[in-house]
C-alpha cells in the first residue's frame, strides 16, 4: 500500500489517499493522467497530479452540480457541459427525461477515453444518443454560439492548468450570450474555505453579468477542505423560490431540502457572495 | 518545510499538513502530545499523532458544538464540558453571559497546559471565575452526578485511546441521569462519510435513551473528510423548532439560519440517524 498526495494543496493542506495499484499513467496532448485502485474508495482519477474524483464519493459532487439547476428551470431542452470529460455530470443530467440535448465540450480527448475503459459508472451517458461530444476549447466554443442554451453546466479542474480561462470574466459574458433569455450557468467554483479568494474574484465580476447569482456547496471528502462549491448564475430563475418537485430522480446526496440548505452559508462567506 | 500526515486515516484518506516548526513533542500520562507552527494554518495540536485543531479552522469545530444548544436551550445555568482540554468550547459558551457555571472534566491536564501555552485565544477561559476545572475520567465523573446540569457538551477525541470509553451507551444513560429534567447533551459523534458505522451505532443506543435525537454537523478541513458532527440528544427542547435569537453573540460560522441548515442531511444519512 502506497499514499499518493494530492498536488491540489492550498493553504499548504493537501488529501493523501492509499492506493494499491497504479493502473494508468501517461501524457495526453494537455495533461498528465493517472487513474488508481485504492484502498478503500473504489478507482481514482487524477489530472496533472490533481485529485479529480474517486468512486467512493463522485456521487456528492456530481448530483449537486446538476440536479439543483435542473430543479429550477420549469423546462430545460438542450444543455452544454464543459469539461466533466468523466462522465459523472452528464450521467445525472440524463436523470432528467425531459431532456432533449446535451452537449459536451470537453478540451481533451483522452479523458473521455481513459474514463470510458475504467469509469463505466460514470461515463455510460456518452453514449446516450441524446449527447453529442465535441472536442474542443471551451472558452472558444461559447463564444460562437448565440442563445442557444437553457443550461450550461461548468464541470473543470481547477484554475490551473487547462482550466485557467474559465475563471475569467470574459468566459461568463459568453456563456450568458450562449444562453436562451431564461438560461442558468452553473460552474464549479471552488471551496468556501480554501478557495475564498477564487470565490471572491468570480462574485466581483459577475454581479456585473448575472441579474441572479449565489454560490452553494456539496461534500466531498476527497477534494482540499472536504467541500467544493458552485455559482449559480441565472437570467430570470431563482435557486431557492422556484424550486419544483420532480418525480423519478434517484440520487444518494441531493434532496429538496439538501438543495435549499446548500444555499445557507457559514457567516464568514457573507462579505464574499 | 514538511508534510505532517494525520494518523486518523479512516477509510485510507488521510490529511497532510504543512508545517514549519515543530514547538512541542512530549508524551503525557495519557497521550503523545505535539505542537507545531504550520505554514499557513497557524498553529497546530496533535494527540497522539492525530489532528486536533489548528488556529485557521477551530472556529467552525468549536463554535458548532457549542451555540446550536445554548440557542435552544432557554435557560442553560450550568454546563459541563466532557474533554474539551483545549479551551475552545469553553470560550464559545462563555459568550453567552447569562451562564453561570461552567464544569470542565478533561482526563489530562497537560492539554490543559500545553494550549494555555500556545494556544490562548482558546484557553483564555479557562481563567474566568464561573469555570472550574476537573482531572478525572468523564466517564466516571457522569456516573456520580445526578439531575445537575441543563447541558453538556462532549468534545471529545477520536474512539481510540482514552476516549473510547465516551462512545458507549451505558456513558450516555449516566449523561441522561445527570441532566436535568429538560437538559441537552451535545457529543462530537464523527463525519457523515467515514464516520458513517459509528454514528449508526451511536444513533441505534441512543433512540432508547434520549426522546429527541438528531444529527447536525459543521465543516472542519483539516479534519479527514472535512466534516464532522454532533449528536444532539435532548430531553425536552427540539434542535430547530425551538430556535430563538440571541443578541450580542460574535461568530464566524454560527448564525440562525446555519444552525437550521446544519441539521438538514444528504439522502445517504436517511437510513442512519
Amino acid at each position: 500500500m502506497k499514499w499518493i498526495r494530492d498536488k491540489w494543496a492550498p493553504n499548504g493542506a493537501a488529501i493523501n489517499v492509499n492506493v494499491v495499484k497504479q493502473l494508468e499513467s501517461y501524457h495526453s496532448k494537455f495533461q498528465k493522467i493517472d487513474v488508481y485502485e485504492t484502498a478503500n474508495l473504489g478507482k481514482m482519477l487524477l489530472l496533472d497530479d490533481i485529485i479529480m474524483l474517486t468512486e467512493y464519493d463522485e456521487f456528492a459532487y456530481h448530483e449537486m452540480i446538476a440536479h439543483p439547476s435542473l430543479h429550477v428551470h420549469p423546462k430545460v431542452n438542450k444543455v452544454l457541459v464543459i469539461g466533466g470529460g468523466d462522465g459523472g455530470t452528464v450521467r445525472e443530467i440524463l436523470k432528467h427525461s425531459d431532456i432533449r440535448e446535451v452537449h459536451v465540450c470537453e478540451i481533451d480527448e483522452e479523458v473521455i477515453s481513459v474514463c470510458k475503459k475504467h469509469f463505466p459508472t460514470l461515463s455510460s451517458g456518452f453514449d446516450n444518443p441524446k449527447v453529442k461530444i465535441f472536442f474542443e476549447d471551451g472558452a472558444v466554443f461559447v463564444k460562437e454560439r448565440k442563445n442557444e442554451y437553457d443550461l450550461i453546466i461548468v464541470d473543470s479542474s481547477d484554475p490551473i492548468g487547462p482550466a485557467q480561462v474559465l475563471f475569467q470574466e470574459q468566459f461568463y459574458r459568453n456563456m450568458f450570450d450562449s444562453l436562451k433569455y431564461d438560461g442558468i450557468t452553473v460552474t464549479q467554483s471552488e471551496g468556501m474555505f480554501f478557495g475564498r479568494e477564487i470565490i471572491r474574484k468570480l462574485f466581483t465580476f459577475n454581479r456585473n453579468i448575472f441579474p441572479i447569482l449565489y454560490y452553494y456547496f456539496t461534500m466531498v471528502p476527497t477534494y482540499p477542505s472536504g467541500t467544493i462549491g458552485f455559482s449559480f448564475c441565472s437570467k430570470k430563475h431563482h435557486p431557492v423560490n422556484d424550486i419544483y418537485t420532480k418525480k423519478g430522480i434517484t440520487t444518494r446526496y441531493y434532496t429538496p431540502d439538501i438543495h435549499k440548505a446548500s444555499f445557507i452559508l457559514p457567516k464568514f462567506m457573507e462579505d464574499i457572495v
